[in-house]
């Protein structure tokens, strides 16, 4: 089976049109704010899109695009102003940053109540201690899709490749949680296939193309491909996952595609974290 | 090989007690503030274990004691005045707490720059980011033991019995850090002893006496001993792990006992956080 990551991405986006519709005419929209620097191609267009979907579904959506020579000081100083910003609930700040900013430092200065990227360390660490937080939008994506396809997580051993903060370490938290055994592999991982076989659930999110082959799964398996590689096949360029997709497909119990898998659950994820942010602070 | 956890938290201390005394004679000396509520006997063995060996190394302790009666505000009053005392560098408050009283919100009123427990979330946060913080005492004792033993964890698989945030969680983020590939199981693991017998790196922290039987481990295996469980065995009260020590010992490379192997690193891992909260706050 596919998961259609497209579909349940966008039935998530109803969902929330629907609840954002149904807030009283004269209560505050929902806001988010997104800090952009540079002008990466890719950033760009990740923002464009979040913008395009925020605004979709009724999110009042504000895009501060700044030079790459913004200094550190005066980055602190805006993201300042849109903690104390009443109209903004979300704010994410699109990453890379030019190499004179301190990521860390940066998203440390994002109040944890308006960190919908989930990635302050306050967020992280209630996370990890099971306490309520905001979450990083990939891993709850990935999340959401199992959910369509497990009933019960309870006892599955779930198989990660990756460590990265982003994915790979919050995976394993939602996957704990949800009572799975939980195995995190990495680059320096010794018989990766044989692990990946004990799998009932496989995270890949390694950034390698193609990684995972078919003789790396057990029938049973439901793979989650968080991978997006840029290749060349056959003279043409395409974006394929850290799954062997074409040769796994057919043989394990579900797997999500690249694209139309994952990706398009992150965006929807993080206007799920703005309604999120938004309604306990307006509560508060 | 017995692990001698006495032996190796003595000599922690002794590295402790001279970097203390080189402290310059006219610099305020560490400081540890311990909450005490109620009379639960166990907690006040620990507690003046605490006391003894702080004072031991040159820390300066108190121990604040309080009626169960307490009320939760109060509480939080003393922990304020504990933040802002200079004297104090390190606040532990010993748990459990009275059931009135919210562990979670106790614990995250000790600003996280004096959370020599390593329980905030901020700490938590950090820890599992890969930031610089305070690690918890119970699983950073372990970590300083396998050390003795392991001089290279790259691509060792590390088997953790328990997902508990003063333990499993943590113990997880310290050997991924060290490059184990990690797998976290707890009680709703299923076939846990095959996973245990893929294990380099045992860590039982069940809370089960006995549980790691001698066929669960396979020889090159560094098991580490979380458990302290009481039980009665021949008409005689004793203290057993979660690992079936008498049976297991001559057959894995190395193993901890219980007591004398992580019970004893618990408090000189908590002086030494007191001393790392020192220096950073006395640096800045």
């Amino acid at each position: 089976m596919i998961i259609d990551g497209k579909k349940i991405a966008q039935d998530l986006r109803e969902r929330l049109k629907k609840e954002i519709n149904q807030l009283s005419a004269s209560s505050i929209k929902p806001g988010l704010a997104v800090i952009l620097i540079g002008d990466d191609p890719a950033s760009h267009i990740y923002v464009k899109n979040k913008e395009k979907y925020a605004k979709e579904i009724g999110i009042n959506s504000k895009v501060l695009r700044f030079d790459t020579s913004i200094q550190e000081k005066n980055l602190i100083k805006e993201i300042h102003q849109l903690n104390n910003d009443k109209t903004f609930h979300g704010i994410l700040v699109q990453l890379p940053l030019p190499s004179h900013i301190n990521p860390k430092k940066i998203i440390s200065e994002i109040i944890p109540a308006k960190d919908v990227d989930g990635f302050h360390p306050i967020n992280v660490g209630n996370l990890s201690s099971g306490n309520e937080s905001l979450v990083p939008c990939t891993p709850y994506g990935c999340y959401l899709l199992l959910k369509e396809i497990i009933p019960n997580f309870s006892g599955m051993h779930a198989v990660i490749i990756g460590r990265s903060n982003i994915n790979g370490k919050p995976m394993a938290q939602l996957l704990l949680k949800e009572d799975c055994t939980v195995t995190i592999t990495h680059s320096k991982t010794k018989n990766l296939k044989e692990i990946c076989l004990t799998a009932d659930i496989l995270i890949a999110a390694a950034g390698k193309a193609k990684m995972v082959k078919a003789d790396w799964v057990q029938k049973d398996c439901v793979v989650i491909d968080v991978g997006i590689n840029r290749i060349e096949e056959n003279g043409n360029k395409k974006i394929v996952g850290d799954v062997d997709f074409e040769n796994i497909k057919e043989k394990v119990k579900a797997i999500t595609p690249v694209p139309g898998g994952v990706g398009p659950m992150t965006i929807s994820c993080l206007l799920n974290n703005t309604l999120t942010a938004y309604k306990k602070i307006v509560s508060n």
